[in-house]
Formats: structure tokens, C-alpha cells, sequence
């Protein structure tokens, strides 16, 4: 728990397929981080690309981002079910409305996001505790974790959590101001 | 207007890449559609893809959402600027903070939302009328976009708003629910 006493979020990414969702994955690792989450852990087709951005913006951007890679992703969300120490909540637009849903997720135990890519086996609607739309329209696994976390873990105080970066961005009404620690 | 008096929202999507942003840029559209934006503009790259997945989804699913292609985007977004009928809303990591900024955005008149992809041009930022950040952490457009329709448009009737559609989902705690109605 890094977060002020905040149950540790997992994001599992399901079914990673090395062409199609090499940007898709990856910018969803991004938005894990960026929103509240602890680590993500990719599944499906191994590539390494999504694994060395997701490293390479945490040593930038700073903070503790974990990401690994999984083999056996149901076995793996089995064992953390039959635990029974965390909440699975699972992201599909043909789940329950999020608005409703989201207040009855516990704020005490540690969450796993589950997120689908290619078809997502009957077994992870069972092994969820909460299967959960953003919406019922198709849109994008990376906007629905980035609705889910906004409004499940709220603001971020990004310069408390993202400690010892490199790089740190100044809000700015034009252009970009960017702080390079490095060179000071 | 179709949306019970809310002003029309366009996306601008700048600077598409053919092979590198295929997904996101197609991801960023229907994104755009499920959190109430009427239309997207597509810039950069000449790629039938995406628009062809919009048009897809939302024969599908329903609603009247638009797409095109604009060759000059920096030209169409000057014309619009000087016609002083539209807000201009730039979403990126080194904008303003969200939460404050949005308060200040009007709902009376129309709002163009500009998503950079590669680098963004110095003239975005100043033809802009804010330049708005959802943090300032490196993530995703995809997860910009949702997060600023979200907060600034708020919930959707998707039964209102996805009007005539060949398929409905609807929501349910385990598996999926999908009417066909055009087997009906």
C-alpha cells in the first residue's frame, strides 16, 4: 500500500496479441499508472515491447510501477478468487452499470482488474466478483480503466505518488514546461 | 444539437500514422461516440479504416455519429477559432488541470476537442482557448478524452442517444445479453 492506505491496485491484461494491440496495450499500462494502479500484468501473446515503455515512463516519470508477464492468466486470477484477499472486478461492456456498481466495491481489500482484449472466456465472468460496463457501447479498454480508476480511486496527488522523477511536467496555460531533475 | 440541448462536441484527432496508430486513433472514435461527442475529424495519415469502423459501430449500435477527413486541420481549426462560435479545448499532458479548467467552459456554445497524436504544433496551443490537462503523466488519448466527456458531459441515456440500433446490449451481472433487433 503505497497510496495513503489504499488497497493495492492489480490491472490484468488479457489476451495481448503482439501487432494488433502492441499501442493499445501499452498506452492501457500507462493509463493503469497514471490513474492509481500498482503494477499491471500482461497475458496473451509475450512481447516485451509494452513491458520495457511501461519501465521506461516509471524511471522517467518516477513513482513504483510494477509490470510482469503471466502464462497462465486464468490459473492465476483462480488462485487469487479462491484467496478470496481481493476484490476481481471485471471490465466489459456487457456488465452492470459502473455508477452503481462501483459503490459496493470495497474499499478495503485489494482490488484486480480484469481487462479483456480478443474474446474473453466464460471463466473470468464467473471468477469476477463484479463484472462492470462503462457504458454499453463499444469503445476502448483503455478508456474504461481510465473511468473505472478516476472514479473508484479518485484524485491523484501526482507529486506524493510519483516520487524521484526524472522528468516532471509543470501545468502550463501554453506550451510545455517540462523540469528535468537530472540536469539540475 | 441532438442531445437535449447540449451544444454540439467534435474531436479533432491530429497527426494519425497509418501503421502506428490504427487502433488507438479507432479506439479514440468510438470513445469519442460512447461519451457523447457527435462527431470525429481524423487528421494526418489518409487511412479509410478507422472511418470505417465508426461507421460500422454505429450502424450496429445506433445514433447519429459523424466522421470525416481533413486535410488542413490547422487551417479548419484557424477558421473555426476566428469564427469565435466554438470553444477550443486542446487536451494535453502539459495543459491546466482538468478539475479546476472544466469548470470554465461553457455549455452554451459548441466545443471542439483536439487530441494530438505525434508532436502537436506550437499553433495548437495558441489557437486553443484552453489548454487542458487530465494530469500530467504520461497516458493515453484515449483516456483524456474519456475522462474530459465524462466530467464535462456527464452520464449518457445510451437508449435515447443510440437511437435505431441492429444491436442492443443489455447490462447484466454474468455473461452477456445482446437483443438483436433486426431479427426481431
Amino acid at each position: 500500500m503505497d497510496h495513503g492506505g489504499t488497497p493495492r491496485i492489480s490491472v490484468l491484461r488479457l489476451g495481448h496479441r503482439i501487432e494488433r494491440d502492441k499501442r493499445i496495450t501499452s498506452h492501457l499500462g500507462l493509463t493503469a499508472r497514471a490513474f492509481g494502479a500498482d503494477e499491471i500484468i500482461l497475458s496473451g501473446d509475450w512481447d516485451p515491447s509494452p513491458l520495457e515503455t511501461w519501465e521506461s515512463v516509471t524511471k522517467r516519470f518516477g513513482g513504483n510501477f510494477g509490470s510482469s508477464f503471466e502464462e497462465s492468466p486464468i490459473s492465476w486470477l483462480r488462485n487469487a478468487s479462491k484467496s478470496g484477499s481481493n476484490t476481481i472486478i471485471h471490465l466489459t461492456m456487457y456488465g452492470e452499470p459502473w455508477r452503481e456498481s462501483i459503490k459496493s466495491i470495497s474499499h478495503e481489500k485489494p482490488i484486480i482488474i480484469v481487462v479483456g482484449g480478443t474474446k474473453v472466456s466464460g471463466q473470468v465472468y464467473d471468477l469476477a466478483d463484479h463484472n462492470i460496463s462503462i457504458g454499453n457501447q463499444p469503445h476502448s479498454e483503455v478508456a474504461a480503466l481510465a473511468i473505472f480508476l478516476e472514479s473508484w480511486f479518485g484524485p491523484i496527488d501526482e507529486y506524493s505518488r510519483f516520487t524521484s522523477p526524472e522528468l516532471r511536467v509543470i501545468p502550463s496555460a501554453v506550451g510545455k514546461t517540462v523540469i528535468n531533475d537530472e540536469e539540475e
